[in-house]
């Protein structure tokens, strides 16, 4: 009995969660901002004084001191991280979107009868009124087409070439280019603390796991994305391989979070953070644990240096990185703390003077 | 687009993979033997001096050694390890299957229609000759009644209970007595030398990590099992918790178990240790890498201080553990290590004198 096997209906269930918003892609501004890398910081060092970083160097401080009440054990220390909004920019689009539609020419190679098959058709027109247009099912093939039926070492290797060299349109630079520095520097406070800081994203995991390492010094296996089941089979040689198949196990967003979290660590975080409604389960999740917790969101409210977006607190409506105004109000209720991009954060990228 | 939200029959495809063989339970045989429980030993002191000990330490040296050409990176350093017949005792039936016979009266309280329906009527009435007529499709309906349906909480409690006070009728000792002693000590060689050892088993995750971490060394996160969906939900006064779903995620035996290790862990293992044909992919998929690499079998040919049993090397037939001639074979033809039971352990128990 192959979980793998199945001839249920859930071969349809794709990773389509970030895709339902494909449009947006197409009206992204892209104003420039050229500015010198800088090395990575020291603690906390791209944060302004605020409440946000002394809830940060508190929970800290409270949960590695043996003499501390909400003392933590090293083997306890587990902090959760979405990844898109949270650890780098998710507008205009997710930047794996961005990579299923630069794969669709790679995809037509393969299986060349897609050329004349919507919607690759259109997606290889380049017209981007069309694609606009195309359906939820349409996005469907897409996503089936360049995240499954290839090797995991196949999958690996391509989104490794894609990472080093795909550009965002604003910034110019290499996704990889554009995360958070003061949430990097957390992480890094985190893990000097005895922290694992664990990334738990609604993007694919295998995506995240290739270029999580050098860019957030997360290991693969630390890396709690969507995921979808693999095949064992072998070669003609006898050698064995995965193939990816369109079948999801774990769609990581909002509930799944923590039904992620559950399957892959087995453990309740002590720290969760994220920035949209997809990330309130988790931190729910959190803060119903005893003792120590911490539960932060960030709030995108500097279109100048990145984003504003919410519609939390007035700011625009988006269907990318939704930050409601009733998870606002949550967090206020529950004393998670709310990071003010524009307020709390002294640069948002390495690269900033 | 929720994974638990399957419309599919995934409902019915349960844990069964550990249960076809539940009559096997019914004829255990039961001699006694009484030891005096001994401190945890050194360096693979519990290993006679021969070709499998030789292979662990080789390796070990080998690929911890920067100036050998097969160092291995600490990050890299995984080793994988089944547990039914490679870390405890799996004869005569799997402890788990006798976890699920033995929580039937717990869930017929919660849900007393059952008692009067098959196949919990009987099981409650404890006639063996009975139970052991019971078909696969009423051992479906045990495991879901005890190992779905509450709160993941409550099977962790419920499990701790059980592990703690149940004892396996030959030895009359807690199971997790019954764990090989040169095997713990396998795990604590390579985890003193960087390595990260993980348990790949096809009995449930949720199950092994109540008690991995004070049994063997191994922390939850590093439990890879069997593993069905949890469902996120909030009690009344608002407080969020998991429930476990009988809905199969992911089987982790035979193929199940690569399968399973690329989407828990995301990197190939470096050494795996199993005994039966279903470990066979998961040693295949370790040796298919490059760089050094261990794979070894447990052969359980020592009827006295355990059990012998193949049907490999003219042991005897069974259902549980099967170690098939072709395994043999292949082991041979792969330069994989069979361990010997007889010959290379010393001792098996840490509780022998």
């Amino acid at each position: 009995m192959r979980a793998d096997s199945s001839p249920s209906g859930i071969n349809r269930r794709v990773l389509l969660s970030s895709l339902a918003l494909l449009p947006a892609l197409f009206g992204a501004p892209a104003p420039a901002a050229a500015q010198t890398q800088t090395a990575q910081g020291n603690l906390l060092d791209s944060w302004n004084d605020g409440p946000a970083k002394r809830a940060i160097l508190e929970f800290v401080r409270a949960t590695t001191d043996q003499s501390d009440a909400n003392f933590v054990p090293p083997e306890e220390r587990i902090a959760t991280f979405d990844q898109d909004g949270t650890l780098w920019v998710e507008h205009p689009i997710y930047s794996q979107v961005v990579y299923c539609l630069d794969q669709v020419p790679t995809a037509v190679e393969k299986d060349p009868e897609l050329r004349n098959v919507e919607p690759f058709k259109t997606i290889l027109s380049g017209n981007r009124g069309a694609i606009a247009t195309l359906s939820l099912h349409d996005l469907e093939k897409i996503v089936v087409a360049t995240l499954t039926g290839m090797s995991v070492d196949e999958f690996g290797a391509e989104v490794g070439k894609w990472i080093t060299n795909a550009k965002d349109e604003r910034w110019k630079r290499p996704y990889t280019d554009l995360i958070y520095q003061p949430m990097l520097e957390v992480m890094q406070h985190l893990r000097s603390n005895g922290f694992r800081t664990y990334i738990v994203t609604g993007g694919g995991q295998d995506f995240v796991r290739v270029y999580s390492d050098r860019t957030y010094g997360v290991p693969p296996e630390q890396v709690v994305g969507t995921a979808g089941g693999t095949k064992f089979a072998y070669h003609k040689d006898g050698t064995p391989f995965l193939t990816k198949e369109p079948k999801l196990l774990l769609n990581d967003d909002k509930a799944g979070k923590p039904e992620g979290i559950h399957l892959m660590i087995g453990r309740r975080p002590r720290a969760a953070f994220g920035n949209s409604d997809g990330d309130r389960e988790m931190l729910e999740y959190t803060g119903a644990g005893p003792g120590a917790r911490l539960m932060m969101l960030l709030l995108h409210d500097d279109a100048k240096r990145e984003y504003a977006y919410g519609p939390a607190q007035g700011l625009p409506e988006t269907k990318i990185g939704t930050f409601s105004q009733s998870l606002y109000d949550e967090a206020k209720r529950k004393n998670w703390t709310v990071i003010s991009m524009k307020n709390d954060w002294k640069r948002v990228f390495a690269f900033e003077a």
